[in-house]
């Protein structure tokens, strides 16, 4: 992996921490992923380790869980 | 607030986002703040709105809470 990965679901919380996130690293050091949206990479968040959203993956595959959005289970729905 | 400031008591939790934080940011570009040695900065913590800890204060004033180590509580103890 080459940068972290940012995963949300477009919830408030969610935005809130992706506008955080992307002033901090700069928007071409982190991948933004909406798995609201692109359902395809929700398993890829799962196996990650990802519980809720926002999370963010850093590149030594740490998942660090940001406030809380909602859980992995509500966005699959 | 020219830098963000990263809140944390010294838990496992902590520590391995304390980690993951600085490699992101770089370790110039964040204050790093031990509220369980400094105990003195607990009530700036709390105003500035952390309510658990390991924590990061952006510079626009929001508080990202990572993970959960402790809440500010048990670290006043």
């Amino acid at each position: 992996m080459t940068k972290p990965v940012f995963y949300h679901a477009g919830c408030p919380v969610c935005v809130s921490a992706e506008h955080d996130i992307v002033n901090l690293l700069g928007s071409s050091n982190v991948e933004v992923v909406h798995i609201g949206e692109d359902r395809s990479r929700i398993d890829e968040a799962e196996k990650v380790g990802v519980k809720s959203v926002p999370a963010l993956l850093t590149t030594n595959g740490n998942v660090l869980h940001i406030n809380f959005g909602a859980s992995l289970a509500d966005v699959r729905g």
